[in-house]
């Protein structure tokens, strides 16, 4: 198993190289007759030709089709696991773009530490920073003038990097964190695992009492419950972090570009590219975003430069699409239009198969429109906040014993009633979800 | 813990599936090509095309322009930096690899934040896993047998994760970290910069004399001063850690395997790929390769894949280049000993340098026969140990007023009368730095 692997790493990197240079020349006779315009957006005319390709992956290794048809590896076993928020469901888009989002890196490029060393962020590479603008300013969803961007391995890392700059270095005490409950589960583990003397968790914010300075995260739409939220202690020592990781068309009506003085972002809830590590924080005072680029300087000396030239053409692509005119039409669906049919098609299905019985609920969110699709719609979460009715009280279990993984509700500091489910996963793994569902009409079935 | 478990057996056809797509994608276009025997070496023959390809891409991209043309970052008013480790001087040799390791990856590929959820480390690309074993089996510079690799966001994160891994808990004491004076000036940073309950920095290993556990960092060959290393406080409370980043048969001779308990190495130093951000571990216990894959989670929920795709297909390369035969001629140096020449001759004009004044001195190295090329030498490390002799105090003062930056001996726990200087640059930044080193005659030019 062992060498077959490494005769395979072996093959497979040799020969994706050959690929390589065989998109380079198109890329290349493209820029000179085409134009950069078309080059990057989803226009499907090579469709045919992937799609062809991508079958003959498939009928070539047998043995693999079952885990890319029938049973999609989140599904194993007849156990489908949703319990984290894997955004496996853009593969499908990313496929359909073919040679226009691959990237090719150089053996001899991003050898240095540096990439803008007359950035506070040196690490930042500029294409990155110049598409994180280009996108926001295309969205609306955020205010990008007289903010410093910081790049980071993920939000998490900036996450850390914003506690770590906000907290003051010589305080006798911690400074408490705080969010309101259902909160992402994360944040106590990340605030808390090092047990810092700068910052420690404190809970959730509705229930903060204490008449000292405090960092408090708002996230909206919300992690777990995709609620659009608001800061709810408001005290003047009080200071705000926004993380806006699921503030995109495709999951919540754009309202308004959001103005916050630190806001954090990620590629894999924009784009879904998850693997890549890549997030970015929108800064107003100069002073956190040193600070922020210190901490990501002694934590990991800076973020893969292969990960932001890799993300700065994925949100290329998707920013360009849409100066494309001639490829809006009908066979060529745009980024956050794909996004955006895909979680209405998906929530739609939900809400049918939690109406069918009376065992579950689920949150209702407001009608709004978006100022970037023009649409007016209720909100379409990444993740669905389910609630066990009656007399279940252990929503996580229940789940369970019908072969459903799922995130119980304590893990946010919420009730074991609520459960959250992943609703960015591959569609096979998503529409076996909802039979599951289907099926589950009574309590009886918890001891089956 | 357990849902973790169950989590990664649940995606544990997933990363098959995508190497085996990369296979397909290779398989197909093999038929369409030849010249496999010679695609991994390193000879010449698309030199031309390559740097054709490699022009069009700086004309195209100004950021690029600044690290590769004639006057490098490193010199700027005519101050020369040598203050940080950039190892830039890798770029000519992959420049001369042309397209062999260029990595190409498609805008589908590593969505998912799961590489191998069968494996400790899940996280952790399998392409990536299996070079490291086998270059470490080729230069004989590590024992792999019996240990897990854990891979990093470059080895500064490893670093924290095993001071993380191997921290008690609940000790009412954080736990002492020590390493021998002169030591790397970021541990002390590192270590302190959280506050952590965990661990905290204890200084000069030469001075510890506490009775409690207590964590000992050995790096071998030794930042700044490039000296082989043995851990010095030996008592059975200590836990060792050995940062190998160093230990390449560019630097200094190999004269075995290491085989101690956790080994770290980063590819920063290995080919010189800093930007990459990527390191690896060798972990002999499980438990403690779980609690670094712990702490990764939790500060940036794994390392960015196309990074460990990247850096796999250079170290695939490297290895690949010494089965080839054909390929090993004088006009295709094989990478290990393009670095021993470079630093060879570079050692070479340092000595000589220092040696037309009485200003200042460099350690002295024992001679070694290298296992892996067979060649006996002094080591040439990565880094010059600086003394400035006589009157001169501040020898980092001393420089900058010649316009060198450096880094001071302080920031490594010894007298100021040291500087640390990077020997990494790009050749015109070395030569220039040679030049006026040469120029540096008296005392007198201090005032200057």
């Amino acid at each position: 198993m062992k060498d077959q692997k490494k005769m395979w790493s072996v093959f497979s990197l040799k020969h994706v190289l050959v690929v390589s240079l065989a998109l380079n020349v198109g890329l290349i006779f493209r820029v000179l007759y085409e134009g950069e315009k078309n080059l990057s957006g989803f226009c499907l005319e090579n469709k045919e030709a992937f799609m062809a390709e991508a079958d003959a992956h498939v009928s070539k290794n047998t043995s693999l089709v079952t885990s890319t048809a029938a049973t999609p590896t989140e599904v194993r076993d007849g156990v489908i696991d949703l319990g984290h928020g894997d955004p496996t469901m853009y593969e499908r888009f990313w496929k359909r773009t073919g040679d226009k989002t691959t990237v090719v890196i150089s053996g001899w490029q991003s050898i240095s530490y540096f990439s803008d060393v007359g950035n506070i962020c040196w690490f930042l590479e500029p294409e990155f920073a110049n598409v994180v603008v280009r996108l926001h300013r295309l969205v609306g969803n955020a205010v990008t003038e007289d903010r410093h961007v910081v790049v980071g391995t993920g939000s998490s890392q900036l996450f850390l990097a914003v506690l770590y700059a906000l907290s003051p270095p010589n305080a006798s005490e911690p400074m408490d964190v705080v969010s309101a409950a259902p909160f992402y589960s994360s944040y106590p583990l990340m605030t808390d695992f090092l047990k810092s003397g700068l910052y420690k968790w404190a809970g959730d914010a509705h229930k903060y009492g204490e008449d000292r300075p405090y960092i408090e995260l708002v996230t909206s739409p919300n992690n777990p419950d995709g609620l659009i939220r608001q800061a709810v202690v408001n005290r003047s020592e009080g200071i705000l972090v926004h993380d806006l990781a699921y503030y995109w068309p495709q999951y919540a009506p754009i309202s308004s570009p959001a103005d916050q003085d630190i806001m954090l972002f990620t590629v894999s809830k924009t784009t879904g590219h998850a693997g890549s590590r890549i997030g970015w924080a929108l800064v107003k005072d100069e002073d956190i975003a040193k600070k922020m680029t210190k901490f990501i300087e002694l934590n990991t000396i800076g973020v893969s430069k292969d990960s932001q030239l890799r993300a700065a053409k994925i949100l290329q692509a998707v920013a360009d699409s849409y100066d494309n005119v001639g490829c809006n039409s009908e066979e060529s669906e745009t980024f956050f239009d794909y996004g955006y049919n895909v979680m209405k098609k998906r929530w739609k299905q939900l809400r049918e198969a939690v109406n069918k019985s009376s065992l579950f609920s689920l949150p209702d969110f407001p009608l709004g429109t978006c100022t970037f699709s023009g649409r007016t719609f209720k909100s379409q979460p990444a993740f669905a906040w389910l609630k066990c009715e009656g007399e279940i009280e252990d929503c996580e279990n229940f789940l369970q014993s019908h072969k459903v993984v799922s995130r119980g509700g304590k893990h946010f500091g919420d009730s074991t009633k609520y459960v959250r489910i992943c609703t960015l996963s591959r569609d096979e793994t998503f529409n076996l979800f909802i039979e599951r569902l289907s099926t589950i009409k009574t309590r009886n079935s918890y001891t089956n």
